[in-house]
């Protein structure tokens, strides 16, 4: 649940707003008269000393002349007056402010110290800031404007229970300006700026405790905790109310615009996308995609299953569905025979009653108003349908004002989504789209668009277990613990490291460590042999010749003992050699690597990828956040595009699946209960077998402590 | 040029319309009354018996008692009285005929009958038919209505320079109405239906000879003449006028969804792609994506090149922009010194003059009108600098409207791009919108499609000078030509494939044949060696124990001849041997595989792709129309996620790129001059060296003359 108590902060009995004057562009003055003009219904204090009023309402000298009980100060003077008012606002016990001017971090040295004391200020005050640099928020529903520029001006938005959390204003306001005239409307918007203090994860988390917020939608450029983000959409997804995130930011040169931006951190963009699939957050990326999205999960139906029923008046409709919805996922299912059936009846002569069901032209009339619930009906009823789009596509004013009644009253029984597309113009359709709006079914602009939101609710529907999952997992009781090691220093040597995840669960090679070119060992394990220096000192063995592979005979196992050996002394000749390590060299096996990254915001990440040259080049790897389970593992697995792989292809044999997510499961169990000591792992190769799997080489790198983390 | 003269099919002097009744959803009386409605200047004569009159116009009893000449008759008639009226047509000499009934090949061996003595009397009397089985088409300027449906109700297209093509009515004209949303206006409408005759490519074709059409939108499920769809591609391009087309049918389920829908053929979507890239023809798959391109495609300003400078008021905007972007290849450029120091004249100090270029909140101003157009000036003469992207996001009316003043009276002079992002409501901004449109400066919803928009006008701009250069090619003239070979029956051996693809300049392996062990072969070629079956009656050799590779010895040589002709006969012991081949065994290079597939649309098309597992995995791969030029090879192999190992990855040496170009070129050529014969040609491997390339095996399957093609 969350700390945070924010009844204040949205719901303000009283707001002092510091900086007005009759500069109508200045932010103070924008902020009042907002709230004036949206029938704001607490007390509003202007403050300007120069000024005895402000737009008919008493201004006063400073906060502390306010006499009367402040839950939140607009801060809109320039920077070098802000922490002042501040702190004066701490001595009135004011609980919250919003600090909407600029000149802080994003303007040089001295800005940035103002900025870390407005934050020394809250930590020691406990008065929570929102901002500075930002354009403020606003309650759509109780007229609280705190708020300058965009948000402030014309058309209002309307109400509704989507609230928006934007670290960019200008940006995300475009957001709402384009879901406002999609007729979506907002309960809260909030624009962070600089987050010095309140956060953007912190605001989702406390909006999931407003009643009136239904859906979430928010714009990041960068978060310093990624745990907490991971928490929080967890605890959105129990809720039931789905988080819509846009990540700014995610290219090279995104990045480094964002940097130039709000020199926010901005982590990397796989962890974020292992953390939305983690969570069941929606990623979004362009604005129409928002609009879409928020209309389908306003409908809080959800598809249990990829199948989908295609119907309508327009063959070329249910084409561009089927090609959007492919690579999506979803699959036009076949019909039951008795929905076939069914159709026939009601599905003239020369239309289709397979699966997309074409209705004809023309079939939208009042005529066919109780056939077309039949058809409807039968579709829902069937047991391979998990959703159904409706293609009315250039359907007009009548046909579909008589869809939009028909489908409003089945749908309002039915368990499954419906999604209808159309292209007819607005100015036509208008009542027939004020029918569907009630109904909460979803009318989108294009079949493919249809199909993406589809697939969207459905993924949602999965995530939705895979969180419930995970989220028991979290709670540490529930793990099996894996060993808890006590490194330090630098890296481990490769026998250390697979000693250790030996130990945590993951299937090593056998080895043998000698000193010297010595035969004996030749008894012990079976050829062929792969021989390695051991040394600490020498992390990249292959490149100093201290690697030999497909040992077979005694003598040549003996050889080659002696040459690794003296190789690396050669190459590095500080290094501290602790011997020769002869191992069992695996084959037919297909080599994968896996690892651990212990982000700065993410904390530990398992990575698992495709090993050799092509998985370097394309980057052919899934990651998660770790503490995960077997199927979170599988499905990792299932994300790469050497999986075929693994199901014997060019007449392999199989290879073992439950072993590889066992394996890296056990791996996220270790990399998290050991996220103190441990920077990095690497297990490369990790060998896939059709019976098992078997780490041939490991690398342990322990966290320094107290000290600089890795790039 | 086109051989087709559609003159009075688009700009009828009278149209004959049968099938009319007092039913007013009847075809033919939809298309009577859009004629009526709409102000059609030419003549009109409706046809049906039962009436003496229709909607006030004299009624004919049939086409043969019109006793006036009829450019275009409109025929609305059920299926089986269709191929009278269109008899009686011919006898009357009408040029054109537009058939809207149904009940063709969509609905079984009747209809099928029907649709093929449609096609014979049209071929026979040189009658040229639209349909059957469509919406029909619309001259938007001419106020020509010879359709039904969607097409004739209102809000009427507005006019403008768009034409649009499309198989399936219902879809395409769902396109048709999201673009007269977004103002854009129409010159023509078809719907083609079943295109017995004339086909989506004649269409294509004949409105390129059309002065008032500028760009055409094309939605079509599937061509039976890939050839006549490059050459239109091509001719558009040249012609200047730029085709926007929709494939549907993309995906498996999308093509049985085509197969169901229109029987029309389904060609493979890859080949496709490989058209547009070598027209320039410019694919679409969303609508508002069709939206978006033609309003950038109507300024017809392209940039030369990936530099792209964005400036605005909103960080955040740049952000999304960049990122979108950047997998588009698009690269937010440095600025000139130059450049940055005219910014800082007019940029507050508060904002930033490198690219993403700050103006700062409310700078959109009556006031900094002329800093403004100082600054885009600059932003635009930079050399660096090849389109701008301009983001308002929400500014409001007076800001927008100052931009787009300013905007458009820098854009006059100016020969690169400006796209603008503006997320302000319509209503607001009307004004700004309107000059913006007469400026024809794109005004686009979302800094990522913004994005996208520039990145289709770039790669526009790219494809211009490919299509020039191919088209040369194109010429037999100007092609080297290649070996023109005698080839039929079944495979031909790896021997004789080699030799011919030797003769058409396609580097081979080093060979020799002999019929026994025999040792001798070891003095004239140099190990290590591969040996191989030569057997026409073997085509995959591996399999059947056929092959032997890194044979180093003498004896080994004559152990491994022996045993791979031993194994041959024992497996396939009806194989006719014609010896063993012995062959220098190539070392240090990456395995490409290179093919041709002579498609039965397409015609032959050249595959490269990567060798080994991963290839076949992911599809690693790329394909051309036959023939091309280095350069052009040399894009394709730039499309390979393998590209990146030719320049040397994992420390190896870089590849031969040149000449991996020369050979795709060359495969080519050959494929081209021998399109009669050779089905087709797979090189696996073919080896790409740090100097020149290798054809170490190679299989040519002739065409079975009059044949079947192979699926």
């Amino acid at each position: 649940m969350s700390d945070n108590d924010f009844q204040y902060l949205f719901e303000p009995r009283s707001i002092a707003v510091v900086g007005v004057s009759d500069d109508a562009a200045r932010p103070g003055s924008q902020a009042v008269r907002a709230l004036l003009n949206n029938g704001y219904a607490g007390k509003i204090f202007p403050v300007n000393p120069k000024y005895q009023q402000f737009e008919g309402l008493r201004c006063y000298g400073s906060v502390a002349e306010i006499d009367e009980p402040i839950d939140l100060v607009v801060v809109g003077v320039p920077a070098a007056g802000v922490l002042p008012v501040l702190e004066a606002s701490v001595e009135k016990h004011v609980p919250f402010a919003v600090v909407l001017s600029g000149g802080f971090r994003e303007s040089g040295p001295e800005g940035i110290e103002r900025e870390q004391r407005m934050l020394a200020l809250a930590r020691n005050s406990g008065m929570r800031i929102i901002g500075p640099n930002c354009l403020g928020f606003a309650n759509i529903h109780s007229n609280v404007y705190a708020a300058f520029g965009s948000i402030t001006r014309e058309p209002k938005l309307k109400r509704g229970g989507v609230s928006l959390v934007t670290q960019s204003g200008g940006f995300g306001y475009s957001l709402a300006l384009a879901c406002s005239a999609a007729q979506i409307g907002f309960r809260h918007v909030i624009a962070t700026g600089n987050e010095t203090d309140i956060d953007t994860v912190q605001l989702i988390d406390a909006l999931l405790d407003d009643p009136e917020t239904r859906i979430i939608v928010a714009y990041i450029e960068g978060t310093g905790d990624g745990r907490a983000l991971l928490d929080v959409g967890r605890r959105a997804m129990a809720a039931g109310k789905p988080v819509l995130l846009w990540k700014g930011g995610v290219t090279e040169q995104g990045a480094r615009a964002a940097a130039s931006h709000t020199a926010s951190m901005t982590g990397t963009y796989d962890f974020y996308r292992a953390l939305f699939k983690q969570t069941g957050i929606v990623e979004i990326n362009e604005i129409h995609e928002a609009v879409d999205y928020l209309k389908a999960l306003a409908g809080a139906k959800y598809p249990r299953g990829n199948g989908v029923a295609v119907m309508g008046v327009s063959g070329g409709s249910a084409i561009v569905f089927a090609d959007a919805g492919e690579p999506q996922g979803l699959s036009l299912c076949e019909l039951d025979p008795q929905t076939q059936q069914k159709l026939q009846a009601v599905v003239p002569n020369i239309g289709a009653v397979h699966n997309p069901i074409d209705l004809t032209a023309g079939y939208f009339s009042r005529n066919n108003e109780e056939k077309l619930a039949t058809a409807v009906q039968a579709v829902l009823d069937d047991p391979n349908v998990q959703a159904v789009c409706v293609n009315l596509a250039t359907t007009g004013k009548a046909g579909s004002l008589v869809a939009a009644e028909v489908l409003a009253r089945v749908a309002s029984a039915a368990t499954k989504p419906i999604v209808v597309f159309s292209s007819a113009p607005t100015s036509e359709i208008g009542d027939a789209l004020a029918r569907f709006d009630d109904a909460k079914i979803p009318v989108l602009p294009s079949p493919s668009r249809a199909a993406k939101a589809i697939a969207m609710l459905a993924r949602y529907e999965q995530a939705k277990h895979r969180v419930a999952r995970e989220q028991a997992m979290s709670s540490v009781a529930a793990v099996p613990l894996a060993a808890r090691i006590e490194v330090s220093g630098s890296a481990l040597s490769e026998i250390e490291s697979k000693k250790i995840l030996a130990a945590a669960g993951i299937p090593v090679t056998r080895d043998v460590i000698v000193s010297k070119a010595d035969g004996a060992v030749y008894d012990d394990l079976k050829a062929p042999f792969v021989v390695k220096v051991v040394s600490a000192d020498i992390p990249h063995k292959t490149e100093v010749g201290g690697v030999k592979v497909g040992i077979q005979t005694r003598s040549e196992l003996e050889r080659a003992i002696d040459e690794v050996l003296a190789s690396a002394r050669k190459h590095v000749p500080t290094a501290r050699i602790d011997g020769v390590l002869v191992s069992e060299m695996v084959r037919g096996g297909f080599e994968l690597i896996a690892g651990v990254v212990n982000d700065i915001v993410f904390g530990p990440v398992v990575v698992v990828g495709a090993g050799g040259i092509y998985a370097e080049l394309l980057g052919d790897s899934a990651c998660r956040l770790a503490p995960f389970d077997e199927r979170t593992a599988r499905e990792m697995i299932d994300e790469l595009q050497c999986r075929r792989i693994m199901d014997g292809a060019r007449g392999g044999p199989a290879l073992d699946v439950d072993a590889i997510a066992a394996a890296l499961a056990a791996l996220s169990r270790f990399a998290w209960e050991n996220r103190e000591s441990v920077e990095e792992i690497d297990i490369n190769p990790l060998f896939a077998l059709p019976s098992g799997v078997l780490a041939a080489d490991a690398l342990i790198v322990p966290r320094v402590p107290g000290g600089v983390q890795a790039e």
